[in-house]
């Protein structure tokens, strides 16, 4: 069928899957909902940096080789900042910062998170919808043996060394879906959710907290696919393998299934993964094995295109461009 | 005689005097009152144009080339703003944002623009105190042809091309000078007061309109020195003499001298401005001819010399560094 197409993601990964998809299909056709839980105040800077992968991966603009942040970026104002002495354990480019500025000074001139973000990727040439996941401050945490920590202080002042014991979303519940997710959501044409390869206790649940997001897709009369973000029992970067292990959990896509429970309809998963497919038909999820590592666009649309194909999305012409 | 010197300055011709008088007093012998009338919100940060040009100079890191900023500076950030559709009138370097960042998110965090620049300062290894004339804001304003403008948008955006008619400094009365500059007007040892070769009207005013400034100069037991801004009857560089024109004053030290008129005891002209001399001596201020453009250190520590040397300040071993 035709119709709408959701996609909820994460960073990186989860990036690199929506700018497939934006690839493929026309641009009134998708939204794409993204994590907020991993956004964060610094330097009196509000940086979201899900919505920043995702913003740049649309546009082009991300950087290949590093795997984050802008292409051709310089450390400039890092640089003079860490001489005046000031916090450094966060990596600030030069390029990127600009992105910081014009959203944090839009944002405390009274924008909505919403409004910032559509008129930022509408001014890089964005077609499709990226919007947040909730206009509320939603702040993920980590319990570690060192206490909850900030997602931030974990994920890069720590590199996720600490144990981690639980996780929680600040912020939920409370945080009602920002306008351009309830509406996606709402749509009578929306024809299926694509859950993008995004750490699933991370990246993905803190989307789920939202209120009411994941009511809805449990009641969703469409298709959910999701792409599995591990990779030969791990994912490709992030803690979600170490993750696994300290949530005591198995390094399978069965831990996914698991996780995801009641809510995914398909699960496409790695090649190095293939031994896990029986068991997921067994526990009654569909399942695609391919390859789900997305070096180049064309690994990016073919992906894009085997998600939409197990949630029986027609492309056209003019869709696919 | 020994003592503390006081220098009152403004941005770039004024920071490279009190570069040189860094060069050769003990730190603890001089405290630099900056000029804050120029500051503005610009993005949601605080950007004090003047105090930077002093810090950057101080710290050695300022550009010889380009005359302003810092040296080495980069643009990125700037293009990104760019990309975005946010405002670029106003030249932000990559390296100045580091700074613009520090300051405004500390200042947003509740401490004083003395704490801030003290803090950031002494970051950069500066030995004197280099003080915001008040840590009220003061934002000078120009009334041109087109109406009151805030001084950036004439400055910068309009390039000085608005015909001036009147000057306003927002905030005075009422805007108490900083903790440094009542500290060292108050202070027994205070032995010299060093008014920067600055824009008079500009640069300076501001600093005298500040509660009780002009009234403590014009008390003062103590010499006060000027170095005049003019060369060759125009400034180096900004509008002084075409402001000194729209302002129906002639283009020579006379107008200077007449403006300072019971504030200064003497002024340091340049010898392209010899001629203006013997009329300043009918005006009972007493007179240095000189070169006044400084190109390189040595120029700046020359030129503060004579103007230590005309207020009778002077210097031990340990302060000529």
């Amino acid at each position: 069928m035709r119709g709408h197409v959701l996609a909820l993601s994460g960073g990186v990964g989860g990036a690199k899957l929506a700018a497939g998809l934006a690839a493929i299909l026309a641009p009134e056709r998708l939204t794409i909902a993204v994590n907020t839980g991993d956004d964060f105040e610094h330097l009196g800077l509000t940086i979201c940096p899900d919505i920043d992968s995702v913003t740049y991966a649309l546009a082009g603009l991300n950087d290949t080789e590093r795997g984050w942040g802008v292409a051709g970026e310089t450390w400039q104002a890092m640089a003079m900042l860490r001489d005046l002495g000031e916090a450094d354990w966060f990596n600030l480019g030069d390029r990127d910062l600009g992105t910081h500025l014009a959203r944090s000074w839009r944002l405390r001139a009274g924008e909505s998170l919403s409004d910032v973000t559509s008129r930022l990727t509408r001014s890089l040439g964005i077609g499709p919808a990226v919007v947040p996941m909730s206009d509320a401050p939603v702040r993920t945490q980590v319990e570690t043996s060192e206490g909850w920590l900030d997602f931030q202080r974990y994920f890069v002042a720590e590199q996720c060394r600490p144990v981690a014991k639980a996780i929680r979303f600040d912020g939920t519940p409370g945080a009602v879906p920002s306008p351009g997710l309830a509406e996606a959501l709402a749509r009578p044409d929306l024809a299926a959710i694509v859950l993008c390869p995004s750490n699933p206790f991370l990246s993905v649940d803190p989307i789920l907290a939202v209120d009411g997001v994941r009511a809805a897709l449990e009641s969703r009369q469409v298709p959910l696919v999701a792409v599995s973000p591990l990779v030969g029992g791990k994912s490709l970067k992030g803690p979600l393998g170490k993750l696994l292990g300290e949530l005591g959990l198995e390094n399978s896509n069965r831990a996914i299934v698991d996780h995801y429970r009641g809510l995914i309809d398909h699960l496409i998963i790695d090649r190095s993964d293939a031994v896990d497919a029986e068991g997921l038909r067994a526990a009654s999820v569909s399942v695609t094995v391919t390859g789900t590592v997305m070096h180049a666009a064309e690994d990016r649309e073919r992906l894009a295109r085997e998600a939409l194909s197990a949630a029986r999305i027609e492309l056209e012409g003019h869709d696919a461009r």
